[in-house]
């Protein structure tokens, strides 16, 4: 039987990320893009739980059609799993505009948080990003070529394998530019990519608003996002939802947890 | 000099549980409310790139005005930098209503997200949540007053002594009742909180609509969900922004980045 592959992103149903990312693996498997109605950005693993959902089919590429909802690349994980009748056998999510490195930036996106949310439900789940600024990059000839090639090595491995044991999910950062020399590294996230700053601005009305938004920082050598951004090779980082530290003294906490103890009692 | 301690949540300005935090550490600094205007349960670590923000000042419980936000919790941690003209020296997020126990609830979690969002900047944070239904529980004097006491304590200690070593923040989980037995507990999360359904309806006129939702599922024992939900204990987790394994053979990971790194040659 053929395998299914769910494909989603956070740029939303018109992303030709989509796109590549079904053309790279309709070989391998049965491919449904299901994605975001609009754009979702930095919504990490957030899901939609006041308000329903809505599901809408489009014929955008070719004769499949896709699939809207009106939700978060999270939300589209459950939606998936009930459109599917069960759970697909992969999640690719992506290609991403814009790159996903550095733990600040892979816990807020969306194209991530999608993979982490499949990762929970114990679905093999892979997020592809590329340093590009705009979609249109994914459609020169070369860059798409070495993309695709790349999607399928690792999409056809997991569909095989497996997420590599000890890992949850798998993600992929493109550089600017592939070509014949470009390398692909194993990395770990950096802590920080941006730094972030607020702008106070005033409306024609005289009334304040904000805009946050955050500066590229130079990545800390080895990191996924040095690899991509200063390197310009391709970062495979394999993540595990785990957020407990590998060694950590417990005489610190178990002080704190005793004061809190003591302040109870003493309350009681 | 006092320090300084923001408050935020992400059920928006008008939760009691804001107001439940400001009391309990108003003896150890200045205690600043900046909350969202509107809930935002379930935003993660979510940010709002793509359009400006909204401050208002509001007066809700005695003389100091509190800040409501158009924004998410993560949102919330750079304007309130941006406000405070500098870093806080704490971020304190609750209290939830609602436990945010499980790395499937803690990574979706907006209350969690904020203080994330503040230790990616350095900054201490704690988050905590309560097995309530409704704020209105917050109002009852004994359970308030034995929250508050381990608010105190715990924020004290972090004020003092900072985040124990070894982890970036602090997840506190309050069990529904909290009485002279009450026992307080490190723990590490729960993988899973909930199963995920998704329930489709029609509407008056006809078109189909869906509702994703989770149900209950029984906790593991010694984790953060079985400590609070079925000991009835206070939960403490400590967390850690780290998503790497403490151990993972090399030898799969190598292997599926060889076939990746193959596939690029071969396309080139």
């Amino acid at each position: 039987m053929k395998k299914r592959v769910v494909i989603t992103n956070d740029d939303g149903v018109y992303s030709i990320g989509l796109k590549l990312l079904r053309d790279s693996v309709l070989e391998l498997s049965e491919a449904h893009i299901i994605a975001p109605e609009t754009p979702k950005s930095s919504t990490g693993l957030g899901l939609t739980l006041h308000k329903p959902l809505r599901v809408m089919r489009l014929k955008l590429w070719g004769s499949e059609p896709i699939i809207a909802v009106s939700g978060t690349p999270s939300d589209i994980i459950h939606i998936s799993i009930h459109l599917l009748n069960g759970k697909p056998d992969l999640v690719l999510s992506g290609v991403n505009v814009g790159d996903n490195t550095s733990l600040q930036v892979i816990l807020s996106s969306g194209t991530v948080g999608a993979a982490m949310q499949a990762a929970l439900l114990g679905i093999p789940s892979i997020a592809f990003s590329a340093d590009v600024k705009s979609p249109d990059e994914f459609s020169k000839r070369e860059y798409k070529k070495r993309i695709s090639a790349v999607v399928k090595a690792i999409s056809s491995y997991v569909l095989e394998k497996g997420i590599p044991k000890g890992y949850d999910l798998i993600s992929v950062n493109f550089p600017s530019f592939i070509g014949r020399k470009t390398e692909v590294k194993i990395t770990k996230p950096a802590r920080i990519r941006f730094a972030q700053y607020t702008e106070r601005r005033v409306d024609p009305q005289g009334n304040p608003y904000f805009w946050i938004y955050g500066k590229p920082t130079y990545p800390e050598n080895g990191t996924d996002a040095y690899v991509v951004l200063v390197e310009k090779n391709i970062s495979i980082t394999p993540l595990s939802l785990n957020l407990t530290p590998c060694s950590a003294p417990k005489d610190e906490v178990e002080s704190l947890r005793s004061e809190a103890e003591r302040a109870l009692s003493e309350g009681s």
